[in-house]
């Protein structure tokens, strides 16, 4: 197996343990035997518990010798609550390193450096966009800004539309899209949502199995506005957490979730417009159905944009198909 | 070479020649000889000239024996102004024939029948979903309803806004998509926006090559609604012809075009809307760019639907990429 094949094997892994690492990153690490066979698999466990190389190297034991580790971020290289990852790779007679992301977190960095000083062959940057756009993307924003990552996802028509003229929305996009907005939900920190959405939809904003039943993972539920919600609310329930921040300031909920890593906006077009027009916004998630509706409710309605010469300019960084739908993801163009 | 390698430089062929074949349809054609190598291509040539079959054979002459005559479209077993295409076939020794769409056109149609009739081997439907879909796509929609084709094409932002709040639009799409607009342009019968796109833009809704020139081919520019436009309107220039129709009924726009095979309808939110709602769009191009504008001008205004449950419905039928936007291809669902 070659080092980008064994990059997606390690992907994969990562992809597996999103949302249970905090405030480690989710990482994930293929230990390929002198042959290029896969000799062991891991992932960064709960806190407390032992990084993805070091769950590898267990499983491949000395099969490892001669070996290549493949990982999806640079090994650490200090003693957190666990010893660092680079020992343990030194220790364990692999010959190459790969990994495809650098560590930004200066504490931790300085892995490679050390394996090359121990006479291992290190290689970086492999798969390195899939890597920085998938698991770990809210993680390294978090590392290189301080801030947690904010998602905005809307689901609407073609037409730019999040419900009918009625306000009918239930549903605008397939079973499909719906299943990966649940996905993301259990694999978030939070879900952000104005008092319109709460008054409107009354939603219960978990994060749910396609059978209907609760994910084991649940995230915090957020609700930000100035008017009282009524404690009936199904927000309130006990599926989760709650947390109400009386305030239309997107700074101010920003930084009462400071110390979260991935955040999901789910708000209507009253607070995305908000989240937008002050700048915290990361990354757009658009789930956009073969559909037309027309009528005055759009996805969002104000994002500061007098003339064409102050559009919010992103860019498309994938486009994916979700049954019928398409799943647009953009970043800051 | 193979069948399918073969049919696509048969789509290319037939690509060069959408738009200059009227009332026949843009059909290419690649003659292989017995080795598999390309021994000829052709494509329709303009009313009164031979059919693609005929150009390919006569560029492949003796090389054709035992060869294989690979076409977008089934044969013609008619005598219009031309003998009928199968006749050629026959006579040039060619041992196979394979095409990709099935001619709908009852006086055409039955040259497959013929083909076998007459010793040859014979296979249909290679890439016919590309085949269908493309240049031959408004032709055959015309065979099957006696009806122009109908694109509505529309730029917008990801919010479904076709300008920003002042009313300024240029430009949305970068220019790698407005060069593709231009090309469906120069290919298309007629071009129909609003009386209110001409009284807000004044366009010269002409083709236009990257350097800014006139385009070989130019559409008819079709001005539809109740309001008299200005005669120093640009859409009144001398660049190509044009009609006006004092009406707002879309079915009545159809009848006065039903000479027309392509029909590209760019017009602003009400025509548009007017034209969704009264059935007659076959087709949706959306060029979506990676900006948000928000605001009061979105793409379409009334399309007829009150609740989510009387949502137009489409189908993507294609997403490409143009520069930074995304162009998505809607077909009814």
């Amino acid at each position: 197996m070659n080092a980008a094949d064994a990059m997606r094997s390690a992907i994969a892994q990562a992809d597996g343990v999103k949302g249970t690492t905090y405030p480690n990153p989710p990482v994930g690490a293929v230990i390929l035997d002198r042959a290029g066979a896969i000799a062991g698999v891991g992932a960064t466990q709960p806190p407390g518990g032992p990084h993805a190389e070091v769950v590898a190297l267990r499983r491949a034991g000395e099969r490892a010798v001669g070996g290549v580790a493949v990982v999806t971020l640079e090994p650490c290289n200090h003693h957190g609550r666990t010893p660092p990852c680079v020992d343990a790779l030194v220790k364990s007679g692999v010959s190459r390193v790969v990994y495809s992301v650098s560590d930004p977190n200066p504490v931790a960095a300085g892995g490679a450096k050390r394996l090359a000083d121990a006479g291992l062959s290190v290689e970086v940057g492999v798969l390195a966009e899939d890597v920085a756009g998938g698991a770990l993307r809210q993680w390294l924003h978090r590392q290189r800004t301080g801030r947690p990552h904010v998602t905005w996802k809307f689901a609407s028509s073609i037409d730019g539309r999040s419900a009918a003229a009625d306000g009918s929305s239930q549903w605008i996009t397939s079973e499909a899209a719906r299943a990966d907005v649940h996905r993301l939900r259990a694999v978030a920190d939070a879900i952000v949502v104005g008092t319109g959405t709460v008054f409107g939809d009354d939603p219960t904003l978990t994060a749910r199995l396609p059978d209907g039943s609760l994910a084991e993972r649940q995230p915090l539920r957020v609700v930000v506005g100035e008017r009282e919600i009524s404690p009936d609310a199904r927000v309130l329930n006990d599926d989760s957490r709650t947390m109400v921040i009386r305030t239309r300031d997107p700074h101010e909920v920003v930084r009462a979730l400071s110390d979260r890593t991935d955040v999901l906006l789910e708000g209507g077009p009253t607070v995305a417009g908000a989240f937008l027009r002050a700048g915290v916004v990361d990354r757009i998630l658009a789930y956009v159905a073969p559909i037309l509706l027309g009528g005055p409710i759009t996805v969002v309605d104000d994002v500061g944009v007098a003339s064409i010469v102050q559009a919010q300019r992103w860019r498309y960084d994938g486009v994916l198909r979700f049954g019928p739908d398409l799943r647009m993801s953009l970043v800051p163009g």
